[in-house]
C-alpha cells in the first residue's frame, strides 16, 4: 500500500513502481474535486528551502492550507542556524519535533536521502542539487494524462539541459514504466549522464539522443523543455552555434501534431517565446495548477492518520 | 455594486467614485466591531512583496487571519524566480493558481497594473514605485472620518515628497470625491507632479501649494506628513534652509485646533519628535489600527462568494 | 496568579520565583499530553526576529498553530522598516494593533525591556544581545526535569562561554531558586560577568568556578554546554592551550553517572562529538521536543481569555 511503502517519504523517482503512479495520479484527480478539505486539521508542515524555491514552496504551501493544515518553515536568506555552523542531519533532529513531515530543498544531490536516514516523520524531496525533483515529476505526469490521456504510446520529448537538470532526471525514471518513446533533446554538452542512462536502459526505456528538435518536433505528443544554460558550456562558440534549436518559437507550433502538448517546469527565461503561451498547445501554466491537487494528495498519504 | 465593480482589484485610488468609499468605510466600520470571523475560511491570500514593507505585509496578513483564512508569499530577498529571470507576468500567473487573491508590492510604478491584466484572482495594489498605494488612501480616510466625522469641509495639509511619495497621490485623489480645501506642502523640489494636479483640477479640487507648514497650521483639521528625504536634493544648501519646516515639534501643537489631528503613514524616521507622540492629536498609530477594519472589508469584498 | 503577574509579558528569568517555575513546568507537562488544542483560536502570535534564529522562531511558530492561533512576523533579511530608520518603540506600537503577543528577538540588551514598555500586548523575550533567554531556560529545566525528577540536590555544570552567553545566563538565575550545586566552567576569559555572579550570590545560591570540566566530571548529574567562540579570545595561544576541555567526546561518557545527562541549547558546531549523540545521556535533541509543549503552555497563559 502507498502510504506504507512512503512512510519515510518521497525522496525518489525510482522508489515508484506504475501502481503507485497510478494511484497517486487517482488520488490527485479527486483532490482537484475537492478544493479544500479538513483532511490535514492540526498537522505541522516544516518546508526548509536551503536553496530558494518560490514556485515549489508556495506550492506546498498552498495545498497544506487547502487541506486544513499549517506551514512553518525557512528559505535561504534566513538560514541563521546553517549560518552558525549547524549540519543538516542536526537540523532535521530539530525541526522533526516541530512538524509531521519535512519538505527539503538543497542544493546537494544527496541531501533529501541523508534528511529521511535521520528523520523520524517523512521526507519530501523537493529538489536535491542535479538529482531529483520527484514531486515535480509527478505532477507534470498528471498534466500529461489529464491533457492525453493514456501514457501508452506517447511520444515525448525532453529537452535542454539533460545533465544538471533534475526535473528530467526525475520525469525519465517515471516514464520509464510506461510504454512511450523518449527523445533525450539536449547539446552533446548536456546530455543525460551514463549512470542515468544506464537505469533506464535496465528498465528497457525505449530513447534516442538527438540535439535538434525540429527533426522530430511533427512526431512528437508531448515536448516537456527546460532551461540551455549559457554558463554550462566551455566552448561559447558552440553555444553560439546551437543556442536556437532550445528556443520554441511560434512558427514552430505550426509543425506540431493538433494533440501536441508542450510543458515547462517554469521559470522560463526565454526559451519559450511569449507568443507561444497563448497556444492550447502550451501547457507550463496548467502545471502549476496541477501541482495544487498533486502536491495535495501526497501531502495527505504522508500524513493523514 | 461595489463587489462587481472591483472583481479585477484594486489597483488605483482613481477606480473610487464618492459611494465607493462611502461603502468600504461603513464595512471596515462593521469590520472594527467584529474581531474575528470565518468569512473567508479556506481562501488564501498571496502576498507578493517585491521590494520590501514590513508594516503593510504584516497588516495584511493580520487582517486574513483574523477572516478566517491562510496566507502564502514571498518578500523581497527570497525571490528566487525572479533571481532566475522570470517575468511579473510568469509570476502571477503560477501564483493565481495558487491564492485566491494576489496583494503585489512593486518598484515599479505600473506593475500592479499589469499584474491584473494577466491575473484571472484580484489583485490589490499595496504600493507601486512612486505611484499609488490605494488601501493605505483608504485606511486614512477611515482614520480621519473615525476622529473627525464628516470629511467635507476639512482643511488638509499634505506635507513632504508629493513628488514621489505613493501614498499622498492616492490619498490625494480620493480627497478629491470630498469638499475639502487641501494644502499640498512641500519644498519646491518636491511638489505634486503636474500630471497628478492636472487629473485633481479636472475633479474641480480645491487645492492651494505651499512650502511652510507653520503659515497655516493654526487652520489645519488635519495634517498628513511624509518623509522628506535629503538624497532627493540636488543643492544640499537648499535642504539645510528649510528642513525645519518639514520637522513637527511639540510646540506645534499650541498652534492647532482643538479638534486638529496629525496623520503618517510610518515608518517616520525624524520628521515627527517622539514628544509628540502622547498627545490626543497624534493618530499615526492609531492608523495602524485601524489599517486591520479597512484591509478586512477590502480582503472580504474581493474574496467572499 | 501566573497569568496576572506575567501579563506584560516574559522579559527575565528574574521574574521568576519557585512556585511560578513549578506552575509552568506542571502547566508545560500537560501540554505534552495534548498535542492539539483549539486554545488559541482566533488569536495572532508576531514574532520579530531582528536577529536571525530558525530554532527558536520554529518553535514558537509550532507551538501556536498547534494551540490553533496564527502567526505573522519578520526575521532577519526582510524587515524592511527598520533599514528605512523606524524606532524599536515604533515597530511595537504598529505591530501590537496587529497581534495579540509580541515574541521579539534583538541583538540589544535591553530591547524586550524596552518593547515590553511600549507594548499593549505581552512581550516574549526570546533572546536579548549577550542578556537572556527565558524561555529557552523554562525548556531546559523541562527536560532536566522530565529527565531527573526533581530538581532538588542536583550537581550541574554550565559550560562554555558563560560571559555572553545567554541562555547559561538565565538557567542560572532559574536554578538559583533551587538547591542545586552548580558549576560554572569555562576559560577565564569568558566566566560569569560580576553583575549576574552578585545577583546569584545575594540569591544565595551554590556555586564555583572552575575551567576544565573533566575534574568534576564524573560528581555532575548535569552538563549543559554552549558553544565557545574562538573569536572572543585576545590570546589565540590561550584558546589553543584550553580548547579540549570544551569538546566533550564519546569516551567521556565513560566517566559520567549512571543519571548523567549532558544538554546544549543547540545549535552546536564541534562541541559535541557526533558519537555522542546514540547515548541515553545525550538529551539535546529531546530539548527540543520540550520546547513545543514549554512554549505552548508559556502562549496559553499570555493569551487565553
Amino acid at each position: 500500500m502507498f502510504h506504507e511503502k512512503f512512510r519515510e517519504g518521497i525522496i525518489s523517482a525510482k522508489q515508484f513502481d506504475k501502481d503507485d503512479i497510478e494511484y497517486i495520479l487517482s488520488k490527485s484527480r479527486e483532490m482537484i474535486k475537492k478544493k479544500n478539505t479538513d483532511l490535514l486539521n492540526g498537522k505541522i508542515l516544516a518546508t526548509l528551502f536551503f536553496e530558494p524555491s518560490t514556485r515549489t514552496r508556495l506550492s506546498f504551501e498552498s495545498a497544506m492550507y487547502r487541506l486544513g493544515g499549517n506551514v512553518i518553515g525557512f528559505h535561504s536568506g534566513d538560514v541563521s542556524s546553517i549560518k552558525k555552523g549547524e549540519s543538516i542531519a542536526d537540523t532535521i533532529r530539530t525541526v522533526e519535533n516541530y512538524s509531521d513531515c519535512i519538505v527539503i530543498r538543497h542544493s546537494l544531490e544527496g541531501a533529501a536521502r541523508m534528511a529521511s536516514k535521520f528523520a523520524k516523520v517523512p521526507i519530501i524531496n523537493a529538489g536535491s542539487g542535479s538529482g531529483e525533483h520527484p514531486t515535480q515529476a509527478l505532477l507534470d505526469l498528471l498534466t500529461i494524462t489529464q491533457e492525453l490521456g493514456s501514457l501508452d504510446g506517447l511520444n515525448i520529448g525532453l529537452m535542454g539541459d539533460l545533465k544538471y537538470g533534475r526535473t528530467v532526471h526525475s520525469l525519465s525514471v517515471l516514464l520509464s514504466n510506461f510504454n512511450v518513446n523518449a527523445y533525450f533533446i539536449s547539446p552533446v554538452e548536456l546530455q543525460m549522464r551514463n549512470r542515468d542512462k544506464d537505469f533506464l536502459r535496465q528498465r528497457q526505456m525505449n530513447y534516442k539522443e538527438i540535439t535538434n528538435f525540429r527533426k522530430i518536433l511533427n512526431t512528437l505528443d508531448v515536448l516537456y523543455m527546460t532551461r540551455i544554460q549559457k554558463e554550462r558550456f566551455v566552448d561559447l562558440e558552440e553555444y553560439e552555434k546551437i543556442k536556437n534549436f532550445y528556443i520554441f518559437r511560434k512558427e514552430d507550433l505550426e509543425d506540431t501534431k493538433e494533440n501536441f502538448r508542450l510543458l515547462h517546469p517554469l521559470p522560463r527565461v526565454n526559451e519559450i517565446s511569449p507568443d507561444v503561451d497563448s497556444s492550447n498547445k502550451s501547457v507550463y501554466f496548467k502545471q502549476t495548477f496541477y501541482g495544487i491537487p498533486m502536491r495535495k494528495a501526497i501531502l495527505a498519504e504522508m500524513m493523514h492518520d
